[in-house]
Parts: structure tokens; sequence; C-alpha cells
């Protein structure tokens, strides 16, 4: 065996038994191939092999080499979030229904994996932000995200005022249900619903969504990622908001405190078949046709 | 007299008189300065100094170091699409009414050039289009644009079938009234007004704006601009289009033809006061208050 | 046979072969029923039976109680355009793609137009609009529309300015590519991808939808179906706008005309199957899913 | 003494010392002609006055034949549900900054008063929206809107599946951040920042307008008034919804609970100045301008 890619860790969509099947013939090929495999926790528990020990899923990366995320989008950002730290390489399956992210299916899964174990794939970077909350000028809480930074108004219907700025610059004050901050993985998610516009992968570039803006020209703006976006309140009475980093929450962020977003240091790396086309999973999630 | 921008050129908004005072306080105050001073020939009949000469503007640039340009946005553009092939800088004088490009007022007229005339400017590069019409493989016409390259329908009420490739990859079909790619630059125009995001001056990037396309879930995309993007048509039915570069027309567009856009070789380069702010014109041109 | 639809029209899609098979069935149903059976010219041609005699669309309703119309959401305009004047009712049927207005699929043909002409229906009344083109006060133009009716720009690439009063009453003068007024029916069509809201075919309204207006906050307005709507033009350079009522062009409307718009007199009659649902005819052509 | 409003009742914004001038000045002129005066207790506060006796804004209406609600649209909001039951009509006066519904400006008080006064106005009236929470098949809650119903996600980031019927027939289910229904009254409210269409305050209808739908054809849906609308949710695991009646909150709505929403027994009576031109305010507020 020559692959590169000795140690292989298994990531499946969370505590779905649907993942049985595929999980077991992923394990079987991989086995055959005289891989050492290790699975998150959840996952082994769907696997039909006592022998197997489940890793939790912070843990995996320490011990791999190559991370397989199996499930949906949602999975592979788990995945992604809990290797970002030892930027290994991720590779995306999924159950059924294409993803953005997971591109390989289940018809598929031995052929396409085979064809990458063997180094014949495509390398793509992803950014991902960091957040943190300073509270006082102390940071409290940081987080790192893959598709967005939100900050929404929080226990209150009333729409808040979210102070922004960019390298230190102000950039406007707007009356909102909040702010998205999303990178080009994120552009296709909660973003697009928003009325934000769709940023090629390859760009290095951010955008900022409005929610339900007040102000009606108040439109999304792209900038290059590398930039600090602070985010402030501008309101006098007491406000809770909530900033959430993809779907994990901070909540409680009071008046003062300010909201510090950057680009992560580590990026993600994803390996692709080597016929991957961005513009046909765009298509078929999409549902562009001709017409 | 240090200053490296010794011969002058401006460029006034066409053919309006309403430039004629703030035109003659320019042409005193560089007159005074010892500076070579040429005119577009429109503007030289506003200004009562018969000795002075106009030339075309297309020709300005060859004989100077430095143009200004004087009234809207679109007067700027006209003068940067003239400058573009000799990458002399430009300066955007308005006339009362801010713009994105035309930065500089009127009341600040003298004081604001005297720093740029002493070397104290911040300098932006603005990238351009360079769109190519192809009949039978053969170039028919090519165009430069500052804004932004559209293809519309033209001559029929009913859409128009795009077919858009970047880089060679097929990207989409789409049913609409047209297609803009637009810059930077022009993402505040027009692209702005079809539902297209804000895209920062300094970022390198494009924006393909889909015009009232039939699939909902066509959105603007963001691409990196150094792309080729080559346009179709998807009818059988013999059908028309225009392509404008900015506002220029090339009509006549056949089923046939292919339109290749690209970003330009030259940049545009903009000199700015020290203290420009593109964040404030934002602010100030789509009336963002605080809320 | 005691239905009081004896003598029958039949529409089919303008020139496209496909409806052969469908047609044919229709036919020998209706013939066995013993209805008195007239076809449009163009059908008539695709139907394998000599004796048949073709009649021109828009004579088509002096001679019949009932129309089927056969093909897409555009036959079904075409027919009903042409029987507007007589208020003969309509029925759609579609050729194995759902329509908003042909909701009657082939493999059902004959079971629902079987219930239909026995009594067992649901009558729907949809509004039309009529447009009157002036010029120095005279009517130099009208033309009836089912959709829409659209101003737009024409042989120019940049906005007009126009200028539109209700009842009288001035309402705004906006700078964009157009305006539509569409009726209910229309909402589905070309006014959603131009932004505008969907009305329920049961309401009296109409909506105003601004084709890409330079102002952001210029957004559809939905108003009473009782009004008298006037568009004519702000600018003062000599231009050209084509008006469109569907897909019929009225082009060289020119910048002193006075467009007219107000609800047609007569009514269209549709009769759909008892189990006729408009909402899942919605989820169904705008691909709504559960989530 | 002639006119049928003896008995006035005013309502100022809450608790804003700002209203003090114009308030004095209201209760001179009332005062001089001979009118009963009541005052909203918080009102009363700013009156130099002490012998003025404040009411309960829920109780003036009980007492008086017409209500003046002074502040911005909000403070009429609360004047006019809180007249609600009583069919009072009201009248609007701004502090300087014109509202949709609070049309007579300072400077013109007294004059465009005493001509409502004496019997010159027109009369509009527009509906509110009554909303209930069912439990178990027993209502919870009820709650007047005179702008808009909204189902809002509560407690949790991630988007909430919603489930619409309308008369009993089924509408959709979209998974989003929430769902609002307007009035024409709410349409240029918070349903404007969500992407909603104006809806004309003459029209008899309503408008859903899906908050950041994950479906992007989930568009806006105008509906006759006279419907029930009943909403529930998709969820199987156990979330939290708020409701909110304009700025009023019922929150821990539960995943089993039911919201049924219809227009209201009663109607508020706005009494305008004869010259009250709806469109003028329409351009005022959206700052539309000639281009």
């Amino acid at each position: 065996m020559l692959t590169h890619f000795h140690r292989i860790g298994i990531v499946g969509k969370f505590g779905d038994p649907v993942i049985a099947p595929t999980l077991t013939e992923l394990y079987r090929f991989l086995l055959q191939r005289g891989h050492e495999i290790w699975l998150d926790s959840q996952s082994a528990d769907f696997l039909d092999t006592p022998s197997i020990n489940g890793l939790h899923i912070d843990r995996l990366a320490e011990h791999c080499d190559l991370i397989i995320a199996m499930g949906g989008d949602g999975t592979f950002l788990a995945a992604a979030r809990a290797a970002a730290d030892h930027e290994i390489p991720l590779v995306g399956v999924n159950l059924g229904r294409l993803g953005f992210l997971v591109d390989i299916s289940p018809e598929q899964l031995t052929n396409r994996l085979e064809q990458i174990l063997e180094g014949h794939y495509k390398t793509e970077s992803r950014c991902m932000l960091h957040a943190s909350i300073f509270r006082d000028n102390v940071e409290i809480h940081r987080q790192t995200a893959v598709n967005e930074v939100v900050v929404h108004r929080w226990v209150t219907p009333s729409m808040i005022e979210i102070v922004t700025s960019i390298n230190g610059v102000y950039l406007n004050s707007q009356r909102s249900d909040g702010l998205i901050v999303a990178t080009p993985t994120g552009s296709t998610a909660y973003s697009l619903s928003a009325g934000g516009p769709i940023l090629h992968p390859g760009l290095s570039a951010l955008v900022l969504v409005p929610l339900n803006p007040h102000t009606l020209s108040n439109r999304p703006l792209v900038i290059d990622d590398n930039v600090e976006i602070s985010i402030g309140f501008g309101q006098t009475r007491q406000i809770n908001a909530l900033v959430t980093c993809d779907h994990l929450e901070i909540p409680d962020v009071l008046i003062g405190d300010k909201i510090v977003i950057k680009k992560a240091d580590k990026m993600i790396k994803i390996l692709h078949p080597e016929d991957h086309d961005y513009f046909h999973i765009l298509r078929s999630k999409l549902n562009w046709s001709v017409g």
C-alpha cells in the first residue's frame, strides 16, 4: 500500500442509522486496502464490528491523515471544524443527495475513493472565520465558523442597531434583524436565503449580508477576506444579541460587547475527484435548468 | 514648480454649460501654478479664453501627465476609457453632488487639487473589462468598459437564452432579459438596480448578474477577475441581441456570435485626496442613515 | 347528449406537431360524445382527418360554446385573448407539464373532460387588461392582455423615465428599464422574474412592478383593479419605447404618447375540474418542497 | 360649537418630553374651541396644566368621540389598537417628520384640525388582524394587530418549518426564519424590509411574506383579507416560537400550537385633511425622487 493517507478517520451523520449500509461498505473497502481506520463515537455504534473503537470527533484529527465525512453538508462542516487545527484534508461522501461539500455519491463510493487514495485528486482550500466576543476589552468567547458568523437580535422582536467597522474604518449603522458575515462556502447557505450573492469558492472574499434591513438600499457588500470586521451595537436601551458560528450559539451578547471577525489562520483542505465541477453542483443544488 | 504632473488635461461634462464657472476657476488655478493645460474640445468652448486649444478627448492622454474629469461619474467613465491605453492617472471633480468616482467637491477644488499636485494623494487602481464579439471565429468588435458589459435582449420582448462558460467550463443556460458582467466600479451602478451586491473596489472580482431571470434561484455570482467569460445564445429561433460596454452600444449581435469578456490589461489609476473614504461615499450615495 | 357545451372549439399549441396524439384522442372522444367540433387552422393540419375544417383562432369563439386550449400557458393565453369578446368559457389541457392555466394532464384527459362536460366543474373568472396608446389625444392603438402590459425602454440601453398616475393622481417618476402592470394571472409570469409578489387569482387587484429601478426603494405596488393607470415619459431627449400586451408588441411608442391601462370589461371564464387546487399548482410550478 | 366631535382624547408619544410644546398648543386650541379634553396618563404629565386628569390609554376611547395621536406611526398604532373596540375615529399628528399614519405636521396643526373638526375631512378605513393561539384546541392567547402578525423562530438560530393553510386548504410548508402576515397598513413597515410589496390602503388584501426562506422561489403572496390563515409547525424536535402582533410579544408558542389569523371585525377609522394624498406620503417616506 503506497498511499500517503494511511490512517483514515470517518465522521458520519450525527446519530442517524441511515448511514449504516454505506458506512459498512466504506469500512470494508478501507480495511481491505489495509488502512488504519478510526470512527467518531456516534458512527462506531452503527457499524456491526464490535472490535472497532470510536473516538470523539474532536480527537480524530490527531490520529488521522485524512477524514471522510459522510452525510450532508452539515456533517462535513462539523468534521471540518473539528479537524481545523490540524489541517487534515477532508473528503465528503453524501447519502444519495449531492451537497455542496459532499460530492461523492454512495454508488460511486469505492471507485472515487480509490482514485483519491491513489493520489488522483484536486485539492481545494476554503477559508474559515474566527469570531471573538470582547467585553470590557477582554475576549470572553472565541469560535470558528466554516459557513458564516451571524449577529441576530435576541429575545426581542424589535430590530437592533448594528454598527460595523472594517479595518477600523466605520462602514455603517443599520437597523435590522441582524448581520451575516459569510465565507464563499457559506454564501450558498443562509446568506443566500437572506439575499446574498454566490461567491465562487476560489475567491478570497467575504460577504456582509444584512437581515431584513430597515433601509432598503442596505445591500450585501463583498470585501476582501484579509480584513478585520468589528461589530458593536448602537442601542442605548439594554438589549441582548445572539452570535452564531455556523450552528453553534454564543447567546447573551450584551450591548457593550464587541464582536471581532477575522479569517482564521488555518484553511480547510478538501480533496475532490479530478473531474469535480463546482458549477455542476451549483446547477444541481439550485435547480438551474435550461429555462 | 516641482510637481511631476506638469501637463494636465481637463475633461468636462459633455456639452453642459453648467461646468463653466468651476472650469474657469480650475483653469486659472492651474495656469497660476504654471501647468501646461489641455482641454477636451467640448469643454474648451465653455472657457472664456480664446487662446486655448481643445483636443479630442481620445487624444488628450497622449499629451498629459494627469487628467481631471469634471462632472458626474459618467464624465469620469468617458475620460477613463479615453485615457485607458496610456494609464494616465485621473482625478474626479464633481459639480456639487458627490459621485462614486468624482469625489472632490467644487468648494474644495483648489485646496484638494493643490494637495494632490504636491504629491499628497492615495492611488487606487480599478480594473476595466474588455469585450470582444466573435462571428465565425473572427473578432468583429472590441470595446472596453469601466462599469459593466451587458448582453440585452434586443428588438424582442421575449426572454433570451444565454449560455455562459467561465474559463471554458459551462456555467449555465438562463432565460432572462440579459446578463450583466460588472466590475467593482460598476457594482454600484446598473448592477445594483438589477439586484447585484456591492463589490469593494479593492476586490479583484467581477459579478455576473442576470436580468429578471425566469429561474428565481438564478442569483448573482461573484468570481475572480482573472477569468475569461464566454457568452453565447441557446435559441434556435433567430434573435438579435445588444451588447453594451458602459453606455456604448454594439447592436445586431447574432444568435451564432460569441461574446468574450476579460479583464483589460491596463488598469485605471485614480488619485484621491489622502482622507478619501469609500465607505463615506457609499453611505452618502445610498442614503444610509442610522436607521 | 345533454351537455350545454355542444359546440366545442380546440386551440392547439401553435405549429407544434407534438400535440398530434393528444389532439387525436381529444377529437375522437368529442366525436363519440356527439359534439360539433371546430379546430383552429394550425391544429387542423395535425389531425389525420381530411374532412375537418379549421377556422382562424379569432373566429372560433363565434361558433363555439366552449374552447379547449391544448399546450402550455402561452397557448391558453392566445385562446383566451381570442375568445375574450364572446366570454366563451375555456378549459386548459397541458401536454404533460402542468401549467398555471392548463391544469388537465393528458393521461386524465377524457376522464376530466367528461366530468366538465357533464356539468361538474368550478368556474373561475380572471380579469384582463386593456391598453390604449394615445398620441395627441387620439387613440392610435388598443390591445388586450391576460398576463401583463409592459412598458419597455426600446432601441436604447439607457434607462427611461416613466411617469405614472393612478386615477389621475400622480404616483411617481421612476428611472428604470420599464414598468410591468400585471393581473393576478400574470403575477406568476414575467412579473415574478422582476421581483413582483404572487397575487391570488381571486383577488381584484393589479401589481405595478418596476424593471430594475434606479431607486432601490421603488418596490412593487399592489392596487385595486378598478383604476385607470396612465403612463407617460419624463424625458426631454427623444426616445422610443415599446409596449407589450402579453407577447404582442406595440413598438415605436413616442415620448409624447400616453399609455392608458384599465381592466377590460369582459372577464375570462375558466372551467376547472371540481378538485382544482391553485395552491397545489403553485407548489408544483415553483418547486416548493418541504424545505 | 357645532362639531360632532365634542369630546377629544389625546395620545402622545410614549414618555417623550419632546411632545410638550405641540401638546400644549393642541390643548389650548381645543380648550378655546370649547371641547372636552382627555389625555392619556403619560402625556398628561407633559402638560403644564395641573388640573388635567390623565386616563389610561385603553380607557380613553370610552370617553371620547375622536382621538388625536401625536408622535410617530408607532404612537398612532398604539392609539388605534386601544380604540379599536369602540371604532372611534383617529387623527394623526406628527412631530416634524411625516409618517404613513401621522400626516398632519406641527406647523399646520391648528389649521388642519380646525378643518377636520368643522367636518371637512376624508374618512379612511383600515383593517386590523386578530391572532389567536390555540393549544389543544383551547384558545390561550388573543391579540389584535394593525400592521402585522409575525411568527418568528425563537431561542434557536435554526430555521423553523412553518405549515400554512388558508381557509382550511394547505398552502405550503416552508423552512425559514418566520412568516409575516401584514395588512396594507403594515405593508410599508417590517414587511417591506423582508421583501414584501406595497399594498395600497384601499385594497382588501393581506400579504404573507416569508422571512429568509430556504426555498428561493418562496415569494410574497397577496390574498383577499376575508380569509382564515392557520399556521402550525412541521418540526418533530421541540422548538419554541414567538408570535408578535405589531410589537406586542406572545412568547413560548409551542410546536403543537396553532396560530389562527383573521381580519378583525372592527375597522380603524382615520380622518385625513381633504387634500390627503397617500402617494405623496409614499414618495416622501421611501425617498422616491425623479431618478
